[in-house]
């Protein structure tokens, strides 16, 4: 398999002015073609740095790519170090040199001496055009290995990539890497991690466990030569994780909000909202989803008792006997929500987000959850023990789509 | 001045699946207290590439500071190949061990085997607090060099860098970079830094515009000896700047919901909500703020004409000769959610995020805005131009602030 490092060259990246978007962007494309990214590294403006990292990583790699610092100015020093210790000449590029004169007159701007630079390019190497800048690539092929030098900007790199040099890798594939995803609710990283215990060590596919806004993965990476020998490396082995994670594991590649929506449109159904603590962040997330529409039209923020009770119709006894944060509460607020839309589901959050519980003794992060359909209604406490409303946010309006997911699939069952 | 690198561990970085923020993150912070990342490397769960990159930051510079790894599977080998690289016995921290013990006692979850690893810690080193996880940080300091191991997920990697490892660093360095954001919104980047120009070549403080998720923004950042010296130095360059970007610069610091709950607070006034394509986005920003109860009770996502009639009281002949995305709709919404939910002021959006144009001839991307308040009802006419649901979702909610805003103040001029 081929072995490829990326570096990404710019001061702004060190400062931490902008988010290194390219290296994520290459190593999924890479992946994608079985071409492993086995480091990355950021370096500065800096030519004797850059040299250093880019000798090693010639030196331990089959092919670096580098992006950034092809721009016309003096910090721009990329292609001149890149040259230099590989001994490559730099010359001018005649057809790169008419290109960016045009692309000055087009829009009637004055051309830069320092533009001139950007038409240099290393004595035999492949010029990749930049449709959308006056730097171009260059794909340098020397001593069996290969490098290639890309514009910083993502608008002016990811096409340039995709058009000009992802059709010259296929000669140095040597198959995919086919990932999934199979996304899990409500069972935390370690138990999900200790269930797929046995399925960890696998050499191909390579099963690894991860967590991301309140929610835990396994990710399967196959590698083959195509990608229909890659699924089929994974298939039997997703099928197995998703027996032993059982109800746990919703999808496979898609969101809890994409999972709910395709759930209600296969049966025709629809729900609505009524939310306390998430305040609108479930309806935002279903409504991220195109074609939500569909199944919900009809939502209700209820951070006050008075809305509570007059769109929801939660009782007055209700909010005196338990409170606004109880089970009783999100019961008949899912009740409420469900017979005032006329929908077919009603879904309700009422707890604690955070920071601190303002005057009441329930801790920060208590939460709970109803679902409502004809003939039931579940709810659910969840105490996530943390003081982090951002985080109880998340966890609440997801653990409420899990909770809705469970309601519907049981129903059908 | 004192050299820092960052490595950050993880497959699912060079696998491209995630993007990595928290080297961005710590860029930011470390240059703030005037120290310079010179290098920054991913490398992923691989214990030979990782000591072998250790090993070379080590020697390098004065400061290592590593994320990820630190988590209870397998795959998680940071803590292992660090402490095996300086030659430090792992041992068992008793506080974290209780600390982990407490953690999954208190959300009646078992506790794994593999959760006690994380309670292991470098010999000697300072171990750093992690509220929001399991994973505690170590702090280590040997042969005159220091070396942090911070966990991955930035919701715990960033507070428990701020309050742990931050004041720590004080002593390393040798003076402050001070930036602050000038925040504007309805101007657009290029009007903004049209109008920014003759700040824009300053040596310190820097003036910087940028745009992001449908604002533009002019950092101004100084470098000086102190805080004190930082701020005298940025303070007149942001009174200039405020003066010529005149309303679009709505605050320093500080977001549009943050400004607008603020706003509020002062005035001892209340908002309702009446949503349609932003789909609950606007509450969801609002009640991100703590303390956004004190002026947000009511809102409703109303996706469905049933909705905009039934909870909003929009009339059916407006629906049918204007449609739901029009002027007179947003301004029946805005009325509507002010006059049932007994609101100060009623906000109102209603468009057409896209993609495409569901059954309608309007193009994605227009929407209405209505604000009202006692006296007038504020209609604006949105029209991005873009066929991006994500986009216009944003840049709905935060023109929808915007105007609300422009109301507040106007009536309080």
């Amino acid at each position: 398999m081929i072995v490829c490092e990326l570096i990404s060259v710019g001061t702004e990246l060190l400062l931490g002015e902008i988010t290194n978007t390219n290296a994520r962007f290459l190593a999924q494309e890479l992946a994608s073609v079985g071409i492993a990214v086995e480091r990355q590294c950021t370096v500065g403006d800096n030519p004797a740095r850059l040299r250093e990292d880019f000798l090693a990583a010639w030196e331990r790699s089959d092919m670096v790519i580098l992006t950034g610092g092809l721009g016309p100015t003096a910090d721009d020093i990329t292609k001149e170090v890149i040259c230099e210790a590989l001994r490559l000449p730099l010359e001018e590029d005649k057809f790169q040199m008419s290109r960016i004169e045009a692309f000055f007159r087009q829009r009637g701007l004055p051309m830069g001496e320092s533009n001139r630079k950007q038409a240099m390019v290393p004595k035999g190497c492949v010029v990749l055009p930049n449709e959308n800048g006056t730097a171009p690539g260059c794909w340098i092929q020397m001593d069996g290995k290969c490098a290639a030098l890309l514009p910083g900007p993502p608008r002016e790199m990811q096409p340039l990539f995709l058009q000009e040099l992802k059709p010259r890798l296929a000669a140095y594939s040597s198959g995919v890497i086919v990932s999934h995803h199979l996304r899990t609710v409500g069972l935390g990283e370690s138990r999900m991690a200790e269930l797929a215990q046995d399925y960890l060590d696998l050499a191909n596919p390579t099963v690894a466990p991860y967590a991301k806004d309140a929610e835990s993965y396994l990710r399967v990476s196959a590698a083959a030569p195509t990608v229909a020998e890659a699924e089929a490396l994974s298939r039997p082995i997703l099928k197995k994780l998703k027996e032993i994670l059982g109800e746990a594991a919703y999808a496979v590649d898609k969101t809890l909000e994409e999972t709910v929506v395709a759930l209600l449109r296969e049966r025709g159904k629809t729900v609505a909202l009524a939310e306390s603590c998430t305040g609108g962040g479930i309806a935002a997330r279903l409504t991220d989803v195109p074609g939500a529409s569909k199944v919900f039209g009809w939502g209700v923020v209820s951070y006050s008792n008075e809305c509570k009770r007059a769109l929801l119709g939660v009782s007055e006894q209700t909010l005196v006997a338990y409170g606004a944060v109880s089970a009783e509460c999100a019961r008949e607020m899912a009740m409420g929500a469900r017979a005032r839309s006329g929908a077919d589901y009603g879904l309700a959050v009422t707890g604690i987000a955070g920071p601190g519980a303002e005057g009441t003794e329930k801790p920060a992060g208590l939460v709970y959850l109803a679902a409502a359909d004809e003939d039931v209604v579940l709810v659910r406490r969840l105490d996530t023990g943390r003081n982090d409303r951002e985080y109880n946010r998340i966890a609440a309006a997801k653990q409420a789509l899990a909770l809705l997911r469970e309601l519907i699939c049981r129903g059908s069952a």
